[in-house]
């Protein structure tokens, strides 16, 4: 007999024949990841409709000794979501059912929201009450919060408004005994011991599965004002972004900056993406100031601070948005990297954050050693610069890239190169994507054993039969 | 032969003898809160010069079996930093000594720095860098940076900037077994696991002892415009600040609202202080904008949101600073009250936060509860209304408190009657103060049994051997 079959039955009875998928053929947009660059088997995938029902999942794996996967949307960029080849086949417990928007509290700026929310579903009900819910990101649109929760998701906001995890007041967990862990608190200060919710954000469903979270509005900026412009280079834009802070301050609501190659992919890859400058320059930046008023006078102050910067040398070529279709429209270029380089060839992502001060210097010296080892490769540069984050990738042609014998080596080592860059710089390997599966071998090499050692005892404390996505976060 | 004997010598050996404190007369400051509520014995104070030192001196009280008490600035509201009168004696371990100033990386809005440092240390030595560090409270001129981020403390800058775990990006501590844990990165984003640093946040010095932290800075605002004003009453005042979100977002600095009988102390005890009003109203309020620009305009703002409110008979009288002195004046009043109060008798301050639409409700609830006790009693009321935190102060003469046969049972059922309310509001009774002595009993009855489980979970994983401040937090 099926060794599994009790399990599947058990789950059956829990949540309904339909909430548990086994067939092989329902399986494949669980256990591969959006890219199809990972795919494993799983058990089966259960699609609880409460935090009751995952509990029972829970208690039915743990008593049948068969670890949990928990899996939001799907969108991880490094293979976090989906089930490794190698262990014991995983239950995935996907949330997407779990999908309610359960209350918002305008005046607190706060609302109550299912892990399974997608991310822009909640942005636009937070939205619809005149608040702002600020984490913001490519996946948007299929992500989930539980998801951008338990990798502490980071994305175009968090230069003025934090992380995933600045942005979140309560959660609702389900821990590795089956309990239901409320801590649904919509208060913006509570200083009663240990924050327990710091636990779960981050840890990417190694410590429990979150359920539902009370999340953090903002007052909902309704004025902006944004350019594109051409920075000399990025030691300039770092000036320039100076500059913004300086003259600015909370207003500044965004910062991004790709390299030549990247807007040409852009352009080359997706429908209706045009350059906006006359010409292709080597580095673009986008700026956008927001507030809840002053349309004219801040689209003065972004324009008067452009002059200053253009008047410092340190500007090629500007162009502001005259209106919000104009704006979307720069908007969309930066949100079509990922479609773009995923249509365009193979791009080795990697996930960097050195302090602000050391970006320039980063994006030299990955260049200098992702040459060294393939000279004049393609490199991308995606850069929320304001938080020091800067995505490198290493860029292949589908052709190149069938070439190379041995691909996941040549992946690993050259995302090790620009990792170590990082690592010198002081920075970290992963800023906002999290570990999943592509990080692992650099967590056993760049944390420190005192780091190791303390996030064990904690897996230990809370999860000491390594129920949940074993393997996973500690190498 | 004294026992403690061995531990000292060995403490005087590794730190100096000038830097161990055991005779009597030299621990009243040590072992004795400011408020002179609490007081009782240590073994001795150690002061040690760097993280080095405090790892030699965790090692000699573990290998003593001498619990060990973390001490900053010793201002707790709450007898969080002095002995409690059971159980052994603790060495007291006072950071004051490690006050260096390491480093500040303006550019990347970061600086480092020890544990000992006073708060408006750090808040000067980033305004001279044109950043602000927004950690800001009627202590700064004493408590310490060490203090401030392991109470993870609260103050007037919350509402636009969060707590003091929101302003910190990296930590140094001391963990029980002596190893120091370097976490002082300086990075806006790491998603490498769990945030080690959220652990040591707002633990009180159970889970180790806090020697240096990377703070956050952000852009220093330059201009500034303030008000003072009377409501008709908090559900006015509430209006008033949603008001205030909408028509001015993130230039919002600070919404602190005081009652009549707590403005009066003011004037009556803490010299130089004047009603800022023609007439003493029911409900006080102080507002203010902050921004990088835009002086005049800014005013004109606040006028205009004001006369807004005005015309919907929310307000009864209003006051402009209309200069820097004027503006210095208003916040003296708003700083003095825990002056105000030592001198004036005694209060018993509660710190409890409610989701902010319930802020009316808690204060009327509470009024009605704490009258049912002790009729017409004073009651106090300084509240950050922007975060749902209203200090209800029961207030005595110091010859009504003296005439209580039990003065602590009776504090105690004042301050259990608030928390019980603002439990039935879904709120906390510790909202920035912490625990300490006076909210242990409250730990027990309002933490779930979940919560105390994951946290001593944690306690167990960390301390094992109790070390670092036995009894504390966790009932």
């Amino acid at each position: 007999m099926n060794p599994v079959a009790p399990l599947l039955a058990s789950l059956q009875t829990e949540l309904g024949a339909d909430a548990v998928l086994s067939a092989e053929a329902d399986l494949d947009g669980f256990t591969e990841d959006w890219r199809g660059r990972f795919k494993a088997p799983a058990l089966c995938v259960a699609l609880p409709s409460t935090a009751a029902q995952v509990s029972a999942v829970v208690r039915l794996c743990a008593a049948h000794g068969v670890p949990v996967l928990p899996q939001g949307g799907n969108t991880s960029l490094c293979g976090g979501a989906v089930p490794a080849s190698e262990g014991v086949r995983p239950v995935i417990v996907n949330l997407s059912r779990m999908r309610r928007i359960r209350s918002i509290d305008a005046a607190n700026g706060s609302m109550e929201v299912e892990a399974g929310c997608v991310l822009k579903t909640v942005q636009d009900a937070a939205a619809a009450e005149q608040r702002l819910f600020p984490v913001s990101l490519g996946a948007e649109g299929s992500c989930q919060i539980g998801g951008n929760l338990s990798t502490n998701a980071g994305g175009t906001g968090v230069l003025r408004y934090g992380n995933a995890r600045d942005n979140v007041l309560g959660l609702e967990v389900v821990l590795a005994d089956g309990t239901i862990w409320n801590g649904l608190r919509a208060l913006r200060k509570d200083n009663t011991g240990l924050d327990l919710k710091h636990l779960f954000i981050g840890t990417e469903g190694t410590l429990g599965i979150i359920t539902a979270a009370t999340l953090k509005l903002h007052p909902l900026p309704t004025h902006h004002a944004l350019a594109w412009f051409a920075p000399v280079d990025p030691a300039a834009a770092l000036r320039i972004l100076g500059m913004f802070q300086a003259a600015c301050g909370s207003r500044l609501n965004a910062f991004e900056m790709i390299n030549r190659r990247q807007l040409e992919l852009v352009i080359e890859h997706v429908p209706e993406r045009r350059n906006p400058l006359g010409e292709l320059h080597d580095w673009h930046v986008l700026v956008e100031l927001a507030d809840t008023r002053g349309g004219e006078e801040m689209a003065a102050l972004l324009q008067h601070t452009l002059e200053q910067a253009a008047d410092a040398g340190l500007i090629v070529d500007a162009v502001f948005a005259s209106n919000d279709t104009q704006r979307a429209a720069l908007w969309e270029i930066r949100h079509s990297v990922s479609e773009a380089n995923k249509k365009a060839g193979v791009g080795l992502t990697t996930d960097c954050a050195v302090p602000v001060s050391a970006v320039p210097a980063f994006i030299e010296q990955s260049t200098r050693a992702v040459h060294a080892i393939i000279p004049g490769l393609d490199i991308l540069i995606v850069a929320h610069l304001g938080d020091g984050n800067a995505h490198f990738i290493p860029f292949f042609t589908f052709d190149a890239w069938r070439e190379f014998p041995d691909p996941v080596a040549m992946a690993t080592a050259m995302r090790h190169c620009v990792n170590e860059v990082a690592h010198e710089l002081h920075g970290t390997f992963s800023a906002e994507h999290g570990v999943g599966q592509t990080g692992l071998s650099e967590m056993a090499h760049y944390k420190s054993a005192i780091e190791l050692t303390l996030m064990r005892a904690v897996k230990q404390a809370l999860d000491p039969h390594q129920l949940f996505n074993p393997g996973r976060l500690l190498p």
